[in-house]
This record gives C-alpha cells, structure tokens and sequence, in this order.
C-alpha cells in the first residue's frame, strides 16, 4: 500500500525502509526537502545524512510533510514529540483525515538536558492531543516504547519474545496496525492491545523508566516482556 | 533485625508477615490502633479485617506509626502514596534519622475515579519529596513496580525470571536493600539499580502501564522482565 512516514531522523530513515523493503509504497516526509538534503549532519546510527541515507535508499522517496502525507493511505507520525502538533499541521489536516495515523512519538524535551522530562502526561498525551487536533484521522499509539531497531526487527532481540503494545479508539484501524504492519509486516509476535487512546498515557510516561533502563543496561538493544 | 511497616492496607499486611516469617522482629503501624483494630472494613486480598489478620498474624505487632518507626532498624513506607507524606510526620523525623526508609507507594490519586492520575510526577517523585521533607532518612525507592504477592513472592510468577528495580542517593542503603531485603528474603534474582532517587521518576511513572497491563491482562499476578 501507499505509506507516508513524517520525519527523516533514525525512526522515520528506519520505518520507511522497512516499509518499502516490505513492498510499501513509501514516502519520507520532512519539513523541508532542499535544506534537509543539504544538511551535512549525520544521524546518530550511522544511516549518515539524509541525502546519503537516501541515496542508499531509492525505493523511497524524500518528500514534504504533506506530500508524504497526500500520499499515503496509512501515515506515521516519526517526528520528534515537541514537533509533531507543527509537523502534522504542515502535512495538512485534509490529508490526514479518514487515515490510519500511526504515533510513534514521544513528548520528550529536552530543554533542560537529560534526562529529559515530558512535555504532555498524566492526564492526558501526545497521542491524545493528535488525536483532538486531527479528529478525522484514526490515531493508534504503537512503537514508542522501543527504540528504531527493535521496532522493526523484534526478532533480533531474543528471538522477538517481547511486548508491543497498541492503543487507540478506532478498533478496525488498531487491528490493522496489530496484524497487517506489527505481526505481518515487522514480525511482532505479542502485541497487546491496550484499549482506548487513554492508555497512550502510560505507553509515553514509560519513556522515564525506558531512559533509566538504557543507562543501566548501556544499550537501547533491550525491551519489557510481560510475564504472567 | 527490627522492622517496621507504615501501612496495614494490603501491601504492609504482606511485607510485615513475610518479614515475620524470615525471622525479623517486626512491627505494623497504623494511625490509630484501636479505631484500625475496629474497622470491620476486610481487605480485597482475603485477609479480612485488620483484627482477623492479626488474630492470625501473631508474630507482627500492631502498633501506631510512631512505634512502629521507633521500633525498626529499618522502616518500610507501605501506606497510600497520598497520605505518605503525612504518616511519615506522623512516624517522626526522629525515628527515621539515619534508617534505611524503604519506600514502595505510588502518588495514586483516586479522587478522579478510575484510572488514578499520579499526584506528582515528570520532574519530581514522591520518594524524592520524601527524601527531601526527612533528608537524614536513607530512602531507597522499590517493590512499588509489582503487586503485593509478587513483592514478598517473586519465585510464584515465572519462577522469579523478572524484574525488581531499585534507586536511591544512598549506595549503602541500596546495597542493603537489593541483596539483604529483596534477594536473600523475598527471593528477588533479577534487582536492577537505576542509579540515585531521580529515577523513581520512571518507576512511579510506569504505574500507568501497569494499570492498562492489569486490565488487559484481568489480573494482577504480572510483571515485566528486561529482555536483552
């Protein structure tokens, strides 16, 4: 199918070239094409620039936030969470609507270093305010809770014995995003539904615990199973 | 060695009689214990009224919060995270001078109904105001992450393979905590330091989580392991 991914940082580079590995259709989306082409700086994973993540990459096409958006019949929100209100405007609410909208963000800032806290919780989430933002969009929360990696190869870690969870209100668009892009497309085997967009709350206020883990275990190679 | 447990709700009737049975000469606080050993209110756990527990329970010695932190080498906070602050002035700072205080609440705040939101949380824990309102208490946040059963029973889920956390400014206090406590007396295997009080940030804050997990679980005999 047509898939547009907002944001060309590690998450986004990771998604979509898994997505169009997997026989998507799919486009990048960034804010601007000719200046994130031209930037020099190389991402933190090694995919390099953006440009030469790209050039690496040619089944996938850098586009703006709204073509990426028109384009796709599914979207992903990748961009960073303090972003993603600003980002998801410029792909343009028309674009949007009626769409399963895939968050995988969080609203971490970063502002007075690390770790960082976060911009939206407890009663309420960035899923959430996308959610009221965007109501014609069909948001399902899913991935935030692993780092780019692991969300699309859970079988790398532990043989993909692991949670992903996945909330949101729109029941048909959260089964698709549990069966047709986690289990079918990225190979996760327990994926746990987690009821309404509410649970959202609990899927970003785990980012704390997440970052505390990362710095004991010194990788963001692990994640949570649960056990019964 | 002589301890006492703020709290006779379910999680201080656990702690207190598992620490009983390891040998400990412990002691059970409560605000008022006469009008606590009349309250006909049974607990949700089967153990019944107060007075049925400790009608079976002879060995833990129900006595006020004062007595009961005077009385312990080492004082575990088991009361509801909104009235801890409040029981532990009640306990005295005094009584908690230079002790290893054990700190297993969560801020729940029900007054909203269900699910609670958190009463603090993102750039503060309730283990780091209790810290800083008794700053001669030598706080260690754990054990709030699981049920009560779990707590003093890890070897009953998945034969212990899962995951206790721990964090506190105090290395000593900690260490005390992690293999005295937590390994050698409730059977803990996988103890994990997050490092100083700043990460009960993140262990407070997957209480969300653990709620959606409870749910869609439909029980609370549960934890997570840290898969890597």
């Amino acid at each position: 199918m047509r898939i547009g991914v907002l944001g060309r940082g590690m998450v986004g580079r990771a998604l979509s070239g898994k997505l169009a590995e997997l026989g998507h259709d799919t486009r990048i989306g960034t804010r601007d094409v000719a200046s994130a082409m031209a930037n020099t700086e190389a991402a933190r994973d090694g995919s390099g620039t953006l440009a030469e993540w790209a050039a690496r990459t040619p089944d996938v096409q850098v586009a703006t936030f709204e073509e990426a958006a028109a384009h796709g019949e599914a979207v992903f929100n990748a961009t960073a969470g303090m972003a993603s209100l600003d980002a998801l405007r410029m792909a343009g609410e028309k674009n949007l609507d009626g769409k399963v909208l895939i968050d995988v963000s969080n609203p971490l800032d970063f502002s007075r270093g690390f770790p960082p806290s976060l911009a939206v919780c407890n009663t309420d989430s960035l899923a959430e305010q996308i959610q009221v933002t965007f109501p014609g969009a069909r948001v399902v929360k899913t991935l935030n809770t692993v780092g780019a990696h692991i969300m699309i190869g859970p079988g790398n870690l532990a043989g993909g014995d692991h949670a992903m969870f996945v909330a949101g209100n729109d029941q048909e668009a959260k089964t698709f995003v549990a069966d047709g892009i986690l289990r079918d497309g990225f190979g996760w085997k327990r994926v746990l539904d987690l009821g309404d967009l509410r649970a959202a709350r609990g899927m970003e206020m785990y980012l704390p615990l997440w970052l505390s883990l990362m710095q004991a275990n010194g990788t963001a190679m692990f994640n949570i199973a649960v056990v019964t």
